[in-house]
C-alpha cells in the first residue's frame, strides 16, 4: 500500500487517499459527483445517523418522509429561495415515454415538497409546534469540484422542519437546535464555530442563518450544517395558518436545521492522521479489532480467546471485528489504523496464558485489561479514546483560528481569523476581499478557544457596534 | 368519526379508510401515488425495516447505498431487463437549465446501477460471495390505480443483490432468503404462499423467479416479494468476472431479493378488521397504551401510577405511549384500537391501590398483571397476543385457499385456488382465463393449511408432471 500524502502540505490530497484507503467510498460510479456507499462506509454513516436522531428526538421532534419529487409549480411559491436553487435541481421531464405535464424537482431540499402538506396538518394552536425531522438523500446538480462527502450531487441530508406559535418560540427552537448539535458534536469529538451569517450569504428565504464551520488546512472553512429561522417568509406563500386561542388566524413561523454527510468528510478531515482514518467510538464502524497473534508454538489459546472475547465484547453491545486471517499481525494492525478502528485488541499466547489482553487505541496508547473485566475495560478505554481525540482536536482548533487587527493582517492568513466588524455591508466586503473569502458571521456562541474580543471593526476602525466575526475561506 | 366500511363486502373501502383514519399516510401530496410517511407510519416503517435488517444480517448480508440516479447507457445493457421497465421509469434530462448529456433514470431497482460497481469489485474467487443490500426508494411511473403502501409511484424497498461462484451457490443462496423471508414472516404474523412463477410472468432478465404472495377478499392476492436467479444474465453485459483458483476467468451466478413497503400493506390488511388497524408486536409504531382512568374522587394515584408504569416501560426497551389528555377514557380505547396498538394498559383508581393493572390485548382479551412484574407480565401478553394473531391469520388463510378439480370450477372463484398443472404454457393461459386471472406459479414451499395434492392437470387432465399451482387475481 503506498503512502498516503502529508496532511499538513498536501491536505485535499491527503484527504481523497484516506476516503478511498479506508474504504468509506467508491466514486467510480458513473455519474460525477455521486458515490457509491461501501459496506465500510454504509456503517459508518449508520452510526452517525443513529446520533442525529437520538440527540433530535431527545427535543421533541418526530420522524417524517416526505417524497423526492416536487411539483414545478410548489417548487416555485417562494421567490427567494426558488432563486436560490434555479441552478442545481434536477428536472423530471417524463415518466416512460409521455412528458410529464407538470415537471418535477428532485428535491434539493424539502421546504417546498412540506408546507404544502404543513397547510393542511395545522389548523389550530392546538397543532402546535409542529417539529418534524427526516434524513433523506437530496440532489444538487453541483457545478463545482466534487469530493466525497463534502460536495456531491446526491447528498445524505438531515433536515428538521418546524411550525412555531409566533417568532420568539421559533428564536426557542433555534436555541434548542443550537443544543442538540452541541451535544451531536460532543460524541463526533469535534469543536466548531457558531456563527450568524452576514444577511447576504443567509439561506435563500430566510430570516437569518446560524451556520456551525469547522477550521481546515490553512484558512479554509468547511460548513458542517445551519439553523434557520423562517418567520413568515414561507407560511404567506404556502398559507400555514392556525387558528389562535382567541379565535383570530395567525401565520406560524418556521424554522430548520439541516445537517449532512458531510460530517463524515469532517470526521476524517478533523481527526484523520499520518496513518489513515481515526473515527470516534460514536462513529466507528467498528470500535474494536480483535487480532490473534499465533507464533509457530502458540497452539489453539490465542484463537480461541480472541473469538470467546469478540464473543463477548458483541454480547456487550459492542460493534467488534474479529480479524483472524492468514495476514502477519503487521498488516492487520496497518489496515486497521488506516480504517481508523478505535481499539485493538491483541491477543498471543502470552496474553492467553496470563488470561489478560492488550489494547492499543488509534492514538497509540497501549495498555493490559484483565480477561474477567473485558467489558468495562473495553468501555472505558473507549471513553478514554474519545476524550483524548477531543482533546486532540481542540488543541488543532486553537492554532487554526487567531486575531488580525488591521485588513493587511488577512491577505496572507494560514488560520481561520478573528476580526472585529461594525456590521456594514460595505465593511463586510471589504473583509471578504482581504483574505480573499468570506466573512462566515458574527460569532453565535463563545469560541472552543477562548480570545480576547476585538473592540474595533477590522475596515472602518470604529467601535460602535463591533461584534466578534470569523472570516476565513469557505471550501 | 365515521364508521369504517365492512371488510368483507367492500375490502379496498376498509383497506383506504383504515390507512387514512389510523394516520399511516397521507396521500393528500400534490403528486399522485406519491405519498407522505406520517410520524405515525413513519415509526411502523422503522419497525418494519429493523425486522428486515436483522433477518437479512444474520444470513451474512452488508449494508451498501447505490445512487438513486441511473446513467441511460448502463440502464439499457441487459435487454430483457430494460424493456420490463422501459415504460414505467422516470427521466432526468435537465440540471438547472443546461440538457443532460446522458440523461438519468430515477431507479426503478437497482441492477444496473450495482453491476457495472460489481465488476469492478469482483476480481477473484476470494471476493466471493459478495452478499449486499440496501434500503432505498425506488421510482415507477405507475399508470394503474394507485393504493397507500401497495401500489405507489415512489417506493420504500429493500433490494439485496447477490454474487456467487457458481449456479449451485446461488440456488444456495435463493434456498436461504426464502429462509430469511419465512422469518420475517414470522414476525409480521403472515401466513404466505411461496410460488415459482411460469416463465412469461417471471422478472425481465431472470432465470427463475420465486414470489411470496397473501390471499386477500375474494380470489384476490397480493405479491409481498420475490426471489430472483440469474444465473449469468446480468454478470454476462456487465463484465461481473471473476479469477478461479484454477486461474481461468468464470462469470459470477446472481441471485437478487426484493421487499417494499407493501408489506406494511399487506400487515394492514390481513390483521386490520373492524375497529382499524392491528399490528404485531413488532411491528407496531406503540407495543403499549397507557391509559390513566380518571374519576372525580380519584386522586393523583392513576396518574403517578401511569406515569411510573410508562417509564418502567420504556426503560426495558418497550415503545410505550402515554395517553394522559383529558378525552374520556372510551374515546382513548377507541383511538388507539383504530391505530393497533397491541396493548393497552388501565390504570384507575382500583388498579393504583390494588398494585395491578388491567391490561387489555386488540383482540379484546382481558387481564391483570400485578406491577411488580410488569416488565414480564407485558413482555408474556405481548408474545400471547402475537401468536393470537398469527393463529387468527392462519384460520383466515386456510379458509382462503380451496383447490379446483375442474376449469369451470375456477370461473367464479371467491377465494385463490389450488389447482394441479402439467406446467405446459398452453395449460396455463386456459387457467388464467379461466380465473380471469394469473397462475402465480408451482408451490415451492408447502402451504401453510397443508391441502391434498392434485394429480391432475386441471386444464389438460394429464398426471405427467403435473405440480400443484396456485391461482388467483393478482392486485
Amino acid at each position: 500500500m503506498a503512502e498516503l500524502p502529508d496532511k499538513g502540505t498536501a491536505f485535499i490530497d491527503w484527504y481523497l487517499a484516506v476516503v478511498e484507503a479506508a474504504d468509506l467510498t467508491d466514486k467510480r460510479y458513473p455519474v460525477k459527483g455521486m458515490n457509491v456507499w461501501t459496506t465500510y462506509g454504509f456503517r459508518a454513516r449508520r452510526n452517525l445517523d443513529a446520533v442525529m436522531v437520538r440527540e433530535i428526538e431527545a427535543t421533541g421532534s418526530e420522524a417524517v418522509e416526505f417524497p423526492a419529487l416536487i411539483p414545478a409549480n410548489e417548487f416555485a411559491k417562494e421567490k427567494e429561495h426558488i432563486k436560490g436553487f434555479d441552478n442545481e435541481v434536477y428536472w423530471v421531464t417524463k415518466g416512460g415515454a409521455t412528458p410529464l405535464d407538470v415537471p418535477l424537482v428532485l428535491r434539493p431540499t424539502s421546504e417546498t415538497a412540506m408546507y404544502p402538506v404543513f397547510a393542511m396538518w395545522v389548523r389550530s394552536h392546538r397543532d402546535l409546534p409542529l417539529n418534524v425531522y427526516q434524513i433523506v438523500n437530496t440532489f444538487r446538480y453541483e457545478t463545482k469540484t466534487t469530493r466525497p462527502f463534502v460536495r456531491v450531487r446526491e447528498i445524505h441530508f438531515f433536515e428538521e422542519h418546524t411550525c412555531q406559535v409566533d417568532e420568539d418560540h421559533a428564536t426557542e427552537r433555534v436555541r434548542s437546535n443550537l443544543g442538540a448539535f452541541r451535544r451531536m458534536a460532543e460524541a463526533f469529538c469535534l469543536p466548531y464555530l457558531t456563527t450568524r451569517r452576514p444577511d447576504w450569504d443567509k439561506f435563500a428565504g430566510a430570516h437569518y442563518t446560524i451556520a456551525f464551520d469547522i477550521p481546515l488546512a490553512g484558512a479554509r472553512t468547511l460548513q458542517l450544517g445551519s439553523v434557520h429561522h423562517y418567520r413568515e417568509n414561507f407560511s404567506r406563500p404556502y398559507g400555514i395558518t392556525y387558528e389562535a386561542p382567541d379565535g383570530s388566524q395567525r401565520h406560524v413561523h418556521q424554522t430548520t436545521f439541516g445537517l449532512s454527510e458531510r460530517l463524515l468528510g469532517a470526521i476524517v478531515a478533523v481527526h484523520g492522521d499520518a496513518k489513515g482514518a481515526v473515527f470516534p467510538s460514536a462513529i466507528a464502524p467498528y470500535e474494536v479489532v480483535v487480532v490473534p497473534i499465533l507464533g509457530t508454538d502458540s497452539g489453539p489459546g490465542p484463537i480461541q480467546t480472541a473469538e470467546a472475547a469478540t464473543d463477548r465484547l458483541r454480547r456487550a453491545g459492542r460493534r467488534v471485528r474479529l480479524d483472524a486471517g492468514d495476514e502477519r499481525p503487521g498488516a492487520k494492525y496497518y489496515r486497521w489504523e488506516l480504517h481508523g478502528v478505535p481499539l485493538r485488541l491483541e491477543i498471543g499466547r502470552r496474553e492467553a496464558e496470563g488470561r489478560s489482553v492488550t489494547i492499543v487505541d488509534r492514538l497509540g496508547r497501549k495498555g493490559t485489561v484483565p480477561l474477567d473485566r473485558l467489558e468495562t475495560g473495553v468501555a472505558e478505554r473507549l471513553a478514554d479514546f474519545d476524550r483524548a481525540l477531543r482533546e486532540r482536536a481542540r488543541t488543532a482548533f486553537a492554532g487554526s483560528v487567531t486575531p488580525a487587527r488591521v485588513l493587511d493582517d488577512l491577505k496572507d492568513s494560514v488560520t481561520v481569523r478573528l476580526v472585529g466588524w461594525c456590521g456594514s455591508e460595505e465593511c463586510g466586503h471589504q473583509i471578504e476581499t482581504a483574505i480573499d473569502g468570506a466573512l462566515l458571521g458574527t460569532l453565535e456562541e463563545a469560541l472552543p478557544n477562548p480570545l480576547e474580543a476585538p473592540t474595533r471593526c477590522i475596515a472602518c476602525g470604529t467601535s460602535d457596534g463591533v461584534r466578534s466575526a470569523i472570516a476565513g475561506r469557505p471550501m
